[in-house]
């Protein structure tokens, strides 16, 4: 695979789960920018990075560049088999995660949620099941679970993290504070909200 | 201020939102390493390129360090006057973040939350006030609200956005899919769990 700039490939990915949900036959750099904010000289450069060569004077194929863009990342396409996830932690956050709406015409599945205290398990209503966290590791190597969202209170993330790890999950979604140390093939997106507004007031004080 | 590549920069103001968790005096670039999963090397990359010069054998001083960076970056010290936050849309989702624990010992306070359905804002439990959305541009000036926590339904995204931007906020963390079309000068930071997931999924493949 080819090495792409960290930012490049983030703008890439995130314009993959924008076209993807786009009716139009074509979309100029210009279009991309009024959806993306970024401007339309990077939008081209990265365009170009990709090595997709479809770009004409009246638009890119929103088709043809988002299959290219998939196919670069290993992404795949939402019209074929979607990526099983499930959520560990089913407190207030966790619970809130359940709301499927939130997934929908992505190409990812929640198939499954944990959680230590039976009674949580019990009393909320998904539409896909949900399990004591003792179940864990059965559960996503029978339902074959890629990724997880990690909404465990604090204390616990770094431990259930290691459990995911044994599981043979490729990557955690962090909704926790708690920085994760993982092994290396584990991929990890830190986003609690203090994380998120951090970043963003850095963003703010450069622009 | 000094231009940053953008991954340097996320990496030192997340470093600084971890130093000032940390208790010990001294933390060498290996420490951080197992902190954050970063390679020692770009951790002492990132440093030299903010042009720290405290680092000696025995570790970077993490307090000299934590300040040199909320300098460069604008980050407000934590012990300093916090940035006011607001939560816009209390559904499922937006109800989640009115846990006030999820942003202890940050340096942002949440002060406000909003919803266009009044009985939202009745009958939900918060450690602040919360408020009909038609009273959003009065509590904004009023409170000096910073940055917006924006988890309204999709559809209401793009208005609700607009809003704020009039509003003078300088910051949105949008948990919605929609990609926010807003005036540069407004940082927008997206993280849905379907960015997140889709995120995570390219770092995998990358992996």
């Amino acid at each position: 695979m080819k090495q792409f700039p960290e930012p490049t490939k983030r703008r890439l990915v995130k314009l993959a789960s924008l076209l993807c949900q786009q009716n139009q036959e074509r979309l100029t750099s210009k279009a991309i920018q009024s959806l993306t904010g970024w401007s339309d000289s990077l939008i081209r450069r990265d365009i170009l990075l990709l090595g997709y060569k479809g770009g004409v004077s009246n638009g890119y194929k929103v088709k043809e560049l988002y299959e290219a863009i998939c196919t670069e990342f290993g992404i795949e396409n939402q019209t074929e088999i979607k990526k099983n996830c499930c959520i560990v932690g089913l407190g207030r956050f966790g619970a809130a995660l359940l709301e499927t709406s939130l997934f929908e015409n992505s190409p990812f599945a929640v198939v499954a949620g944990f959680d230590s205290n039976v009674n949580r398990t019990e009393i909320l209503h998904s539409t896909f099941p949900l399990y004591p966290a003792l179940k864990m590791e059965a559960v996503i190597a029978e339902k074959k679970i890629e990724f997880a969202l990690l909404a465990v209170p604090e204390k616990d993330a770094q431990k259930m993290a290691d459990r995911l790890a044994e599981c043979g999950i490729k990557g955690i979604v962090n909704y926790t504070n708690r920085v994760l140390t993982l092994p290396e093939n584990i991929a990890v997106e830190n986003v609690s909200p203090v994380t998120a507004l951090t970043n963003l007031a850095a963003e703010a004080a450069n622009i």
